[in-house]
């Protein structure tokens, strides 16, 4: 363990020890945690009101601003980087006001318990990388089927046909069956082999006009002539991007619990 | 001030003692607060990566998680509530894992440094209320003006005409101008003769075929028949939804985030 001490915590302060510590922290641009009974008045696109109860407030050292309630991964309140504060202590009371100006919004927040205090200069240089494998790439595109191409319907998925699973099956705009084959690497002869064959097979069963789609983020040298001869088609798509879509879909549940209220 | 004292929190514990505290937290559901150096692995729909560095991670008592940076107000992971969790120390090295079932995702958390643990039972049965003024109603409809009907496209707004500002003027999917007037509460006569007065003036200027709307979200008694008997319509609107989509518009921000990425 390292000796470094990032943290200084004071436990149920004075409102106006508090509204110090606070003010010195915001000044340093540290990021402060409070553990609090708390209410809090939001004016700006539209507004809303919070009645009191014990609740973790963070500031963070770009000015953004969270009020979390004991329950819930979404935020009641927040305020995005830039925000300027005001803080003072009245009577029993502590008020912090973090305002933007463009759009011009408040959220002010009031307090009559600090029970945890802490400011903190935290180093983070980590970076965050998303991956995806063929499955997300699969799920993805059912997700979102225009990440194919705009229309294409997916009608199963891992379909079992003789030589193998079809990744995705679907129908195209013009109601041409499609066969897709997905590879998160360059995609060799192997794969476009493998699709021929996966297309061989279902034309054996539907007799209907049949596409074969080989997605992958691109073709090793060669087989872009070789899915030509074969009368197959390239989708070119990123894994990051199929990453960046099904991690979509999880923050539409905040959107979708903004909706709710 | 009360005598409550919902927080207990330790400094720089040894990760053997971290361990210890957030097993018996998270069995009492409580809430955890954890400053430290920690990376993080998600496996779930796509899976990502998340290098060390000093951190916030928040374990709600609904069994969510939260993983903040110093900056941004976005976490950077975050698991809905209803996590499962395996907490153990092995080495110098402190493992929390949060588990959901449905669908199989993982948040894998490991620290080698704690420099704050906090844990709390927090008492929150404050309201949350969301409201919108007529202004904020106007921008809702500017933001999506299906909520007026569906091929609307507004003009603009605030247009100042002779008896005053229309709140929004555009064109239905007829193409036929619409002066739209808005009411937050029940609209009385009052208001559809006002209305009826923008249609007027609005009239000798554009020779267009030209719709008037009333806004609001219900109309006082009498005034369905004002409204016909001026050739004007009502649309029901209620304040609290058009907050809802300008909310939503923020939260949208958060969307965006992870496109980026």
């Amino acid at each position: 363990m390292s000796s470094r001490k990032p943290v200084v915590s004071l436990e149920n302060p004075s409102v106006e020890r508090a509204a110090e510590f606070i003010k010195a922290a915001v000044s340093e641009r540290k990021a402060v945690i409070l553990v609090c009974n708390c209410w809090v008045d939001y004016k700006g696109r539209a507004s809303s009101k919070l009645e009191p109860g014990e609740r973790i407030v963070m500031i963070k050292e770009d000015g953004s601003v969270l009020v979390h309630r004991p329950i819930g991964y979404e935020p009641v309140n927040w305020q995005p980087a830039g925000c300027l504060f005001q803080t003072r202590a009245k009577g029993e009371t502590l008020h912090v006001r973090a305002i933007r100006r463009k759009p011009s919004e408040s959220v002010s927040i009031s307090f009559d318990q600090v029970y945890l205090l802490s400011a903190m200069r935290l180093i983070d240089r980590g970076e965050f990388s998303l991956h995806a494998s063929e499955s997300d790439m699969q799920r993805a595109i059912l997700f979102d089927p225009s990440l194919l191409e705009e229309g294409f319907e997916p009608i199963s998925y891992e379909k079992k046909v003789e030589p193998g699973f079809v990744d995705v099956y679907g129908v195209d705009r013009d109601g041409r069956l499609v066969v897709v084959e997905i590879k998160r690497r360059t995609a060799g002869r192997d794969a476009a082999l493998q699709l021929a064959k996966y297309v061989e097979f279902v034309k054996t069963i539907a007799h209907r006009e049949l596409r074969g789609v080989l997605v992958a983020p691109r073709l090793a040298k060669g087989v872009q002539t070789l899915l030509t001869r074969l009368g197959l088609e390239f989708k070119a798509l990123e894994p990051k991007k199929c990453a960046e879509i099904l991690r979509r879909s999880e923050s539409r549940k905040l959107v979708e619990f903004f909706e709710k209220k």
